[in-house]
């Protein structure tokens, strides 16, 4: 996860980066522009929409991080089956929590938790980030051969899950939450392959 | 959940109901005095160590409260098994959702999401108010007869699976992954029952 180029899209990610730790309640334009060492009026010029536009895309880039990341994780795998995909998603969080600590977890779902109310812009685009990234997990299950509605439905709960075992993890300051969920809903997943 | 007599219930309940729509971090000293219809000097009186106490407190009562109706859930089952006592616990929520809208989520999880980051007091009142809630559930699945650590695993799960649904449900304002979790875990619940 790489800072990118250009100020807009340092902007988003710096936004992204920030909300994982603070939500959006306290993540302020100013600390975003900094963290992005962005010019103070390039805000004002990629974010006409100000802060509402600004979280709205880092909830929206959370989702396509995430998004992306499935086919990687699918195409790491030796024998692709449900039961790995998940373990590789939650591995990169186990991952993340080594390397960096327990202090920022998801973006999209921190684009939801402080901010579900009165702030429909916001709210709206974690809704389609959450489904962007439930798409890519159903293709890949349908590519697993699990059946095409099964599929919807196993991608809903395999990111439910995985979104409360970040919460619970970083609760703890440990990964267990999430080494229990891949071990128990690994035989649910791989039993939905034919 | 009717609000507490005693002003200083009153204040941990009002602060964990501010929390679950606006998070720590914007929720204030003084929207918790108003929300409680306490007398603004009794704050000081009740909660000398300030806002991370009230805070810590609020998520320790979320976690009792989400315990406590552990035992009521399974008593209002005709058959109770782990799927039944689930989908006890979602519909709960379900109904939350139907009667007071998506602005408001769990207090545990809220506690969490935008605050782990320096706030060691807060953090680790989430970690005992989930560890309380799991232990609750752990000890209801214990009773239906699943094996003993078994039944501890099954019932992180459970609560990973309800937080991140919530989440969704909250992003989508519509209670679908919730409804997706109690369908699809049922079988791995009711399975661990001999």
């Amino acid at each position: 996860m790489s800072k990118p180029r250009g100020p807009r899209d340092r902007m988003v990610f710096s936004a992204a980066q920030l909300i994982r730790r603070h939500g959006v309640a306290a993540t302020g334009m100013r600390d975003v522009v900094a963290h992005a060492e962005a010019p103070r009026g390039s805000l004002q010029h990629y974010f006409p929409g100000g802060k509402d536009q600004l979280m709205a895309e880092a909830a929206r880039w959370g989702g396509r991080y995430a998004a992306n990341r499935v086919d990687r994780f699918v195409a790491a795998l030796p024998d692709p089956t449900p039961g790995g995909l998940f373990a590789a998603m939650a591995a990169q969080w186990r991952e993340d929590f080594r390397a960096n600590g327990y202090d920022a977890g998801c973006p999209v779902a921190a684009s939801v938790a402080d901010c579900a109310t009165g702030n429909p812009t916001v709210r709206r685009a974690a809704s389609d980030a959450f489904a962007g990234w439930s798409a890519a997990v159903a293709a890949a299950l349908r590519a697993m051969h699990v059946p095409y509605r099964r599929a919807e439905a196993l991608a809903i709960l395999m990111i439910s899950t995985l979104e409360g075992a970040i919460l619970m993890a970083r609760a703890d300051r440990d990964p267990r939450a999430l080494d229990v969920a891949v071990q128990e809903l690994r035989p649910l997943l791989d039993g939905a392959t034919p």
